[in-house]
């Protein structure tokens, strides 16, 4: 059985693009997040356009063979990870940007586009492509559009599913279905785009998608506020909330992040002088504009207790600033592995959030660092932990779902954008109750009736 | 039978909750779209809260007899228009704003609430709720929610799911379903939020909703641009969007909207100068900024050929020239009904819009005015006659149809705005086609398999 299907796969994409030595596939095998389970695949298939993923899919149903979609393996929830004897269907070859209008401010690209190609592509002709997870170098854009990626912009520019106008799907039976436009605006019909987006590889097979573009921003000016309590950090952030004040990124740093920086780059960030928190926050309004946000950020960190803000015009300057908050989880591996959590809670309650991960890693005897979008609430605690230590791995997985459970009970989510996957599908059912799972459970059968897309993901069907 | 469910039902809500004079009934069968089938309901009901929502659709499945969700009837897709022994599910009685959380930039709210209340309640905050049909005086949030509504804001600011955290939906088994979230980010499972949002009525019943606001922008500056020829006009369009700049209203009129408003108003807008269309740009980011993006639109128009540009910082000024852009429907009443459509184009081809339109206008022997969201290429155009005459009425049908088919060949949508509704869904089904319309079916069974909701809109089951 298993070895026609692989007959059948082959004929169809070329013997190259079907592999099954367990040393070659072993590297699809799972994505960044150590806590997901994973399986040893029949195969891993790299078609090269949507024809050959409409004959992936049509042979995997026939065989009844589960396919586990995947891009390049960046994710964090562990939703692209294989399970046992499934077919793994990479997108990677199918990295192609169809078309740039920029006229009409829209791209067309295929799936395995890396996401900073397309950044590059579109910034020729003065456009923008908002979304920009920290993995940007090397994430594709149909694992961007599978998770509903956000990333540092979204403050400003929103997530993935903001920047979406139309995809091609391939369903489970093997049919591709045409969602949304090319025009802005559009209403015929359910909003099956929005659906696909962060369905995580249960509903179908993204091949193609209708992208809306910006126009390009101006360079950023940054700031840098250092804080001695957590608490004042948590209440600047609240402040240039409710102040309306729309920097284009806000991250923020916590005690942890600033003592693994400061080892890792061998520069000091205050962590000595008793810098409980960083804030850094760009605007890309460009000029005057720009000018005023950023005294209007400062006054309010000013206010709320900063120690010290600084603020620049120079490109360089700001991007060495940010590239102390991008290099955290780097930093982090100085102390042994990292696993990194995704909640999201309201703006107001970060300081809150930031004071229990404290009190977790110290019940955990874990250390914890928590970096995160601050102007969306979307933060990122960071578990240190010695991957060779049963113990350590056990309490790390405790302190992660505390983590959750803390969100949760601050009236948040459990994933602001990594996703759920097979880490956190107990979770999902936890948040959005038995009335929410049964909705999920109604669309998963109505559109992959025989459970043929990552099985198991996000949630049980039963 | 019926008599029975009637009885449950002034059980559940209270005699004076359940309408069945059919004169009371009458200005509940159908919204503001004349081409539209409408039945006649078997009762109208009016619930006071979720619960009774509940109680009505538990009685209406119970008994097998559809519901027909409605807020105020502003609706121009016959989308809550009764059919025949329905039950009308009038919302309007669900009209509190339950919370306007200003530190987290939300409100929540019943799905009664009119716009215009909500806009004004947030406005006290320093707050804005951006979408803002022409309707926004009298429409609901709930009627907006399900018609994913649009408006003037929309270039700048989107459309109705771009506001959109969380929804409380009743449910064909009349279980309530938690959607969404209270965060900026979220992905904790399928979007079922946007899946919700315009959907009109077909999936459940929308009982309350959770905004997201924006900081209230700056008074807006005005620049109105009037053009010799409609290619002008259109290629002024182009260029705005393809230089990046992005007013917060981009309003066109053709030159029958223009003689229209001046008969109206008994003004001169530049019509017997020759004037083939009027644009209408306002900027909301304030002082210096707002002066260079309108100088900038004033040298695209310039460039483009405009025979005159006019700007003014005024506010009473600035809205006088809106008022002329929000009276055209009304402007056009002197000449007979009129029937507006509501098509999406790529916005390079606004100027090939409006020239089919003048087209079809003759061909079809009836004035057609075109109004609409130039900056999104949304269009209106409104189609004059008089419905004593069945020959008008039947070519009025075929100028409707025939603006859909000549905005399907632009690679545009059959609504960008309105909706489908029991209007266009033989044209929903030739927009998307059969693995589109079977897509639809799907979810339409998973989520309401007894078919209770809005039975026969905007698609058929088979």
């Amino acid at each position: 059985m298993t070895d026609a299907l692989l007959t059948r796969l082959r004929d169809e994409l070329g013997r190259g693009s079907v592999l099954t030595d367990p040393d070659v596939t072993a590297s699809y095998r799972h994505d960044m997040m150590p806590l997901a389970p994973h399986g040893a695949p029949l195969a891993v298939v790299l078609p090269a356009d949507t024809a050959q993923v409409q004959a992936v899919v049509r042979a995997c149903a026939a065989a009844g063979v589960p396919i586990v979609p995947r891009g390049a393996g960046s994710g964090l929830s562990g939703a692209a990870n294989a399970v046992d004897g499934c077919v793994v269907l990479v997108l990677t070859k199918l990295n192609e940007i169809i078309e740039v209008d920029a006229d009409n401010r829209l791209a067309v690209v295929q799936p395995g586009v890396v996401n900073l190609d397309l950044r590059h592509a579109v910034e020729k002709h003065g456009l923008f492509y908002p979304p920009d997870p920290s993995s940007y170098d090397w994430c594709t854009i149909g694992g961007n559009l599978a998770t509903n990626a956000g990333g540092l912009c979204c403050v400003k520019y929103g997530v993935t599913t903001d920047s979406v106008l139309g995809l091609d799907v391939v369903l489970a039976d093997g049919e591709l279905l045409r969602t949304g436009r090319r025009t802005v605006k559009g209403v015929a019909g359910y909003d099956l785009t929005k659906l696909f987006i962060g369905s995580e590889g249960t509903l179908g097979v993204i091949t193609r998608a209708t992208l809306a573009l910006r126009p390009l921003p101006q360079a950023p000016s940054t700031l840098v506020a250092a804080f001695g309590a957590t608490a004042a950090a948590g209440a600047a952030v609240s402040r240039v909330v409710r102040e309306g004040i729309v920097p284009s990124l806000m991250e923020i740093m916590d005690a942890t992040s600033i003592s693994a920086v400061e080892q890792h780059l061998n520069t000091s960030l205050g962590a000595e002088a008793g810098c409980a928190a960083l804030l850094i926050c760009q605007s890309d309004s460009g000029g005057e504009v720009a000018r005023r946000e950023l005294a209007a950020i400062e006054q309010v960190c000013r206010d709320s207790g900063a120690d010290l803000v600084h603020t620049t015009e120079d490109l360089a300057e700001g991007q060495l600033l940010l590239a102390a908050r991008r290099v955290v989880l780097t930093a982090l591996e100085v102390y042994g592995s990292w696993l990194t959590d995704d909640v999201c809670v309201p703006r107001t309650r970060i300081a809150e959030l930031l004071t229990g991960c404290a009190r977790i890693s110290e019940e955990c005897g874990l250390r914890i660092a928590v970096v995160g979008h601050a102007g969306d609430g979307n933060m990122h605690p960071t578990i240190v932990y010695d991957p060779s230590s049963a113990d350590e791995f056990a309490r790390a997985h405790r302190a992660f779902d505390e983590i959750l459970a803390l969100a949760l009970g601050m009236g948040g989510t459990i994933t602001g954008e990594h996703g759920v996957g097979k880490v956190k599908r107990e979770w999902l059912a936890r948040e959005i109750g038995p009335v929410g799972l049964r909705a999920h459970r109604a669309i998963k059968a109505a559109l992959d009736p025989a459970n043929l897309f990552n099985p198991g993901s996000m949630f049980s069907l039963d």
